[in-house]
C-alpha cells in the first residue's frame, strides 16, 4: 500500500489563514453567470474566463484566453519545475447548466449563500468550485515556497455543459503544448460525506433509434384492424427480444467484449454503506430491478445495459382514436463497459432487429449517439498520489467507485495526450449539479483544497522515487 | 330464394323524369356546410335539419324539427297506410365531417361538382346523398299513387360525426313514437360497382389506455440504468404478450364468446372478388398480416383483433436524450365479434396485464370506449325485401359483407326499437367519406333512389304476405 501522508504543515497553515479569501474569491466567480448553453450569456462565458485567468495570473501562472468556434479555453502554465520533473494538468470548467427554472431556488442561482455548511449556487459543485479549489491549492504552494514540486498546466474550458463540443479538436491542435504526465479532474462526487473517492470507471453508450414502418400512411382500425402488421405492436414485441428473463440484454455477442472487475474491487464495493431500500426509496418505485447476480452499485457501475429512452407512435392525445399507425419509434440506448465498443454494438443491435422484424413491417435502426466506457488502471503515480492526497486530508483511505454515466473527455485525454486520468472529485450525493439550489458542501471545499495541495507534493516525490 | 322483383315501372319513370331535380336538390343540401364538430357551422346545422324538412314537407311528410342537447333531430312522418301496415324508419345524418385539409380539394368542399361520373363534396356519400335518395324514393312513391305501401318515419340526426352523442337518448324518450317494424340505414359502401350489398355485421370495440409507471419521476439513464425496471421497456414486453405466435389474442377467455359465422357466408365470402395484392398495395405495406388460417376478408370482418394505437414514453424528439422513463402509455384497442361484450374484454385485459406486469412497476387499464358487435338475422321480410330490391335495381343480386368498424346506432335502434335493421348502402371503395375529395357514384344515386322506392313495395309486400 501507498504510505499515508498528512497534509504538509505549510500549505496547511496558509490555506487555513486563507480559507475566507478563498470563499469570497469563489464567490465572486459564482456570481458571473456564464451559462454555455445561451448565446445572451456568450459574454459572461467570456468574463469568467477573463476572471479565472486573472486569478492564475496572480497566482504566478503564465495565462492566455485561446478562442474556440465556442466559448474559449483558459489556458495556465507553470512550468519552473524543469524539464526533468513531471508535467500534471489539471482540467476543469468554468461554464455552468442553466439555472431554470429560476422560480425552484431557495435563493437566487448567481447570488451565493451558505446555509447549513453548504454553498448554494449555480456551478458551486459543477465545477467552478472544484475547479477553484486547485487554483487556491497552487497558489498556495506558489505562495509559500515560491515554487511547485512539478510543472502544472491548467486548462478550463467554457462548453462542458453543452458537450465540450470543440475540446477534441483542442487537444489535437495543442497536443505538444498539452502534454504531460498525468491529468486530474475534480468534476465527480465523493461516494458519501467524509468518504473520499476516486472514481475509476465510466460507463460507455451507443444509442439508436429504431423505426418501424407498416403502411404508407395511418389507417382505420376497424377497416384495416386485423389484417396488416401493426408497427407499433411489432416495435413493442422486437423491444420484448433486448433482454432475456434474468435481466440480461439478449443480443448476441453483446457481453463479448465484457472484461471482468477485479475481484478486489468487488469486494471493496460490497463493503461500501450503501443502502438498496434507500435508493428505491429516492427513485419510487415499488421495486428495484435489473441483471441477476449483481448487487445494485454493480449494476450501475460494472454491467451494461439496454434502456428504452423514449417511445412515440400513432394517437397519444387524451381519449379514443381508433388509429392503425403506419409508424412507431423507439429510442433505445445501451450503456456500455469495458471494453465494449460502440460502433460494434449499434452493428449487433442492427443485426439483432434485422432478425427480430417480422414481415409485414420493415425496421431501421439509426445510431444517434456513441461513447466509449472507461476504467483506470487503478495503480500507477498519479493514482497513488491521489490515494496519498485523499488519505492525509480526509483521514481516510478513498474508495473506488464508479459511475453509470459518461464524462467522454476523460478518455479524449487518455487517447490525445497519452496520460492517464485522476478522477478525484468532491460533490456530494444530493447536489443538484444540474438542477435548482445546487450546492458544493463547505467543508469538502477546504478538503479539497487541502488535498489537491498534498497531491501535488506526493505526485512530485512519487514520479522522482 | 325471394323471387327477384324488378322496380315498379310507374316509380321508375318519375324518378328517371325527376332525375334532374333529384341531383339539383342534392346539390343545395350540399352547399350548406353542416359540419357538427364546428361550433362556428351550428347555425349551418340547422339550416341543413331545415333545409331536409322542407323536402319532407313538400313529398308529403308530418315534419318536426326536434332539438336536442346538440344538433336538432329531423323527424318525418306519414302514417297513411294504417295501424296494421308495418311501419319502416329511414335513418340517416345531415351533419357532415370537418372539409380541412381544404388544400387537398380538387374542387371546394361545398360547391359540389360532377367529373367522371361522381359526385364531389363533402357530405355527397356521407350521408347527404344516402339520405337524400331515400327521401325521392318517398316523394316518388307519394307523387305518382298519392299514397305508400308502408307507414314510414324518417329520422335524420345532425350529430352522426361527433359520435350521436343525443341519439341514444333520443331514442329512449321517443321509443313510442318511434315504435316500427323495421329500420333502413344506407351510410355504408357497396363491396366493389355493380356489386349491390347487404352489410351484415359490424365489429365492435373495447378501447384501453395502459399506463406503465416506474420512478416517481424521470431518472438519468446512466446514473439508474440497469438498477430499476424501465416502464417503456415494461410496457413493451406486457404487449408483446397479447399475441401469439399465429396472430391470434393471447389473452385468457378471450375468444370465449366469439361465435363462429355461417359455412354459407364464408363460402359466399371466398367467392367475393377480392384481390389481396391489390389490398396490399392499396396499404402500401411489405406484406399483409394477422390471424392464421383465416382470409383477408374473414380478418376483417369476421374476427376480433387487438391494435396498438398509440404509443408514448420518456424522450420523443429529435436525436439522443439518457432519460430513463418515470411512466409509458400505450392506447390498445380491440375489435369484438358476436357475442363478445366490450365489458368483459376489458376485465380480461385488465387480468391477463395484471398477471404479466414485472415486479418493480405498476401498470393500470383504464377503459376508454366500448362498443358491442352486431350482426344481422340475415333472414326476416326487411332482409329479404332489401335482397330483391337490390336485386331489381342493379340487375344482379346483392353480396353479404361485413364491416371491420363499427356503426354505434345500430345497436341502439335494435336495442331500443326492437325492430331489425337493414344496411343497405350506396358508397364504394375510395370514396374518401372522411377524406378531401369525397364522392358518390352519379349512378349509384340514382340506382339507390329506384332500390329505396322498390324497397317500399317488397317490404309492404313481404309483411302482409
Amino acid at each position: 500500500m501507498t504510505p499515508v501522508a498528512s497534509v504538509p504543515a505549510d500549505l496547511d497553515q496558509w490555506l487555513t489563514a486563507h480559507q475566507g479569501d478563498a470563499v469570497d474569491e469563489l464567490f465572486a466567480f459564482l456570481r458571473i453567470p456564464s451559462v454555455s448553453a445561451r448565446s445572451e450569456h456568450a459574454g459572461d462565458c467570456r468574463t469568467a474566463a477573463e476572471w479565472l485567468a486573472a486569478r492564475l495570473s496572480h497566482a504566478g501562472f503564465t495565462t492566455e484566453i485561446m478562442d474556440t468556434p465556442g466559448h474559449p479555453v483558459v489556458l495556465g502554465e507553470w512550468r519552473g519545475a524543469g524539464p526533468d520533473a513531471p508535467t500534471l494538468l489539471v482540467y476543469g470548467h468554468y461554464d455552468v447548466q442553466p439555472a431554470e427554472p429560476l422560480e425552484l431556488w431557495t435563493s437566487p442561482a448567481f447570488e451565493p449563500e451558505v446555509r447549513d455548511g453548504r454553498i448554494y449556487a449555480r456551478g458551486s459543485v459543477d465545477d467552478k468550485g472544484q475547479l477553484y479549489l486547485h487554483v487556491k491549492a497552487l497558489e498556495a504552494h506558489l505562495a509559500v515556497r515560491g515554487t511547485l514540486p512539478v510543472n502544472v498546466i491548467v486548462l478550463a474550458e467554457g462548453e462542458e455543459e453543452v458537450g465540450s463540443v470543440n475540446l477534441e479538436a483542442f487537444l489535437e491542435q495543442h497536443r505538444e503544448r498539452l502534454r504531460c504526465d498525468g491529468v486530474v479532474i475534480s468534476d465527480s462526487t465523493m461516494f458519501a460525506p467524509g468518504v473520499p473517492s476516486i472514481l475509476s470507471s465510466l460507463r460507455g453508450l451507443a444509442y439508436v433509434q429504431i423505426d418501424v414502418r407498416g403502411s404508407t400512411s395511418d389507417l382505420h382500425s376497424g377497416m384495416y384492424g386485423g389484417a396488416v402488421v401493426n408497427p407499433a405492436m411489432a416495435l413493442a414485441r422486437i423491444l420484448s427480444t433486448l433482454h432475456d428473463d434474468n435481466g440480461r440484454v439478449a443480443i448476441a455477442g453483446f457481453y463479448d467484449a465484457v472484461q471482468a472487475w477485479p475481484e478486489s474491487v468487488r469486494a471493496q464495493m460490497r463493503t461500501l454503506p450503501f443502502n438498496e431500500e434507500h435508493f428505491r426509496d429516492e427513485v419510487g418505485a415499488p421495486a428495484l430491478g435489473g441483471e441477476r447476480g449483481y448487487s445494485v452499485l454493480e449494476r450501475l457501475w460494472t454491467r451494461p445495459t439496454c434502456e428504452v429512452n423514449g417511445l412515440l407512435s400513432g394517437y397519444t392525445g387524451e381519449g379514443a382514436k381508433t388509429v392503425l399507425p403506419a409508424v412507431a419509434m423507439a429510442k433505445v440506448s445501451f450503456r456500455l463497459v469495458p471494453d465494449q465498443n460502440p460502433t460494434v454494438v449499434e452493428q449487433l443491435v442492427a443485426e439483432h432487429v434485422k432478425r427480430v422484424t417480422p414481415p409485414g413491417v420493415t425496421a431501421t435502426v439509426t445510431p444517434l449517439h456513441g461513447g466509449r466506457p472507461w476504467r483506470s488502471e487503478l495503480g500507477g503515480p498519479l493514482h497513488e498520489a491521489g490515494v496519498s492526497a485523499l488519505h492525509a486530508a480526509f483521514g481516510t483511505a478513498p474508495v473506488i467507485t464508479g459511475e453509470g454515466g459518461s464524462i467522454p473527455v476523460v478518455g479524449d485525454f487518455e487517447r490525445i495526450l497519452g496520460a492517464p486520468v485522476l478522477l478525484m472529485g468532491f460533490g456530494l450525493p444530493g447536489e443538484n449539479a444540474h438542477a435548482p439550489d445546487e450546492w458544493i458542501s463547505a467543508e469538502n471545499f477546504r478538503q479539497g483544497m487541502r488535498a489537491a495541495a498534498t497531491l501535488l507534493d506526493q505526485y512530485g516525490a512519487a514520479k522522482s522515487r
